[in-house]
């Protein structure tokens, strides 16, 4: 595998994608996905957690909001990982992600991730290179123990320009419906621009031998959401689910809602 | 490391042992781990998690309340780990186990561990040779996750032998205060001496690169305790615990206390 080079990748669609009929294009998909959500959920054997990293405003929550809001929310699970708590960070770092893993059936979405802590950690220099490195391998060995356990991980990195980001984080300052979301240390982390490249692309060397990053143009929204929709979709297919002939041992697995 | 054969390891104290100068020493030692005990919650820097394998009847519970029953409960936390719920089975294997890791500052103790989903999952014939070498890997990167959050790892097999296994079991039956550990399906268990004896001497030479484990003579309670107690005091003091000058950040270890 090639190195990935962020600069080298386009942020928006191919000249020949037609806004449109992406949008229909996305928006069978988002039924299609629904439907094989639900023998997911009923077969209770697969899984199917969904990685989502970017700079600020990359779009991340949109992606969350407009792509998965037709899916059943009983079998479906989003965390957004922040900083962490007192109580998570006298833990290893991936004690609070693993508490998140999903269970036999169930649909995850981590909004942020264990990756934060080999990123952010680096640009700010609170650990150093071997850390990190000792980090990237435990991430490695962590997500190979969730895909023995039939689960299928997908890794987007949503891809946007300095100029978008510009764009939006300004946005955010005018717009009442987006004012929430601001926050005034969004603009010192823009300044860090080409040290999160950095980090982002020995990421992606580092962490994935076996679950490639799919990185997405996300400067338009309706590529961005399109191309998720897409690869969530095969993702689901090359599960071949089938509903069983009747309540398994498996759907142990709906346990966790059951609790809840 | 040369192979560890169980049957060549003496359950009982070497000749020379006196047991009531052991005893005596035993209860010093009990005392200083109190102490140390208490630097390590105050510093909140390391944590200590005490493994206790060993058959059916091997004194497991009678280590943990014999040995531990000097230390503040406040900074120690045992997880017996049972038969999987219904939402355990329905994630991976360490799911239940990293929930139970130590937070800095913390004696954690586990009464059975991970080491049962490649013990009693191969003697029943649950999981296959190469499900049961996937397991011990994923534990041997698991364990090494925690070795670098400064956690050290004490692993104990409480070692008895076939005739003490038996008595003690018959013991069960007839003593009204042990009557309720006594379960039907320990008798069978015991048939399967030979296959437990096999697997668990694979795990010793899989299952140890960084983190020996410690082979415990049980057939006499106060040797076991003896034993168990001079490990854990050696772990403590190879700490280099030291009183912080002030409340240090880490001390949000102890949120874990403060939440509960």
């Amino acid at each position: 595998m090639s190195a990935i080079r962020l600069t080298d990748i386009p942020t928006r669609a191919p000249g020949n994608m037609d806004k449109k009929k992406t949008r229909k294009a996305t928006h069978k998909l988002k039924k299609a996905i629904a439907d094989l959500q639900n023998i997911l959920y009923a077969e209770a054997k697969h899984s199917l957690l969904v990685i989502l990293q970017g700079m600020d405003a990359s779009g991340k929550d949109g992606a969350i909001r407009h792509v998965f809001n037709r899916i059943n929310p009983q079998g479906i699970q989003v965390t957004s990982f922040k900083v962490p708590t007192p109580e998570e960070a006298a833990h290893d770092f991936l004690w609070r992600i693993h508490a998140h893993a999903p269970a036999r059936g169930m649909m995850h979405i981590f909004n942020r991730s264990h990756y934060e802590d080999v990123l952010v950690t680096r640009v700010h220099g609170w650990i150093d290179d071997d850390t990190a490195h000792r980090r990237m391998q435990h991430i490695n060995h962590f997500e190979q123990l969730l895909l023995d356990h039939q689960t299928t991980i997908l890794k987007f990195y949503l891809h946007i320009s300095r100029e978008e980001q510009a764009k939006r984080l300004q946005e955010r300052l005018k717009n009442p419906k987006k004012r929430w979301k601001y926050n005034p240390s969004d603009l010192e982390e823009a300044q860090k621009w080409h040290d999160y490249l950095h980090y982002y692309e020995e990421v992606f060397a580092t962490c994935s031998p076996e679950i490639p990053w799919i990185i997405v143009p996300a400067d338009q929204n309706w590529y961005k959401e399109f191309v998720i929709a897409e690869a969530v979709h095969q993702a689901l297919k090359n599960m071949q689910l089938r509903y069983p002939r009747r309540a398994s041992l498996a759907s142990a697995g709906h346990a966790h809602n059951r609790k809840k």
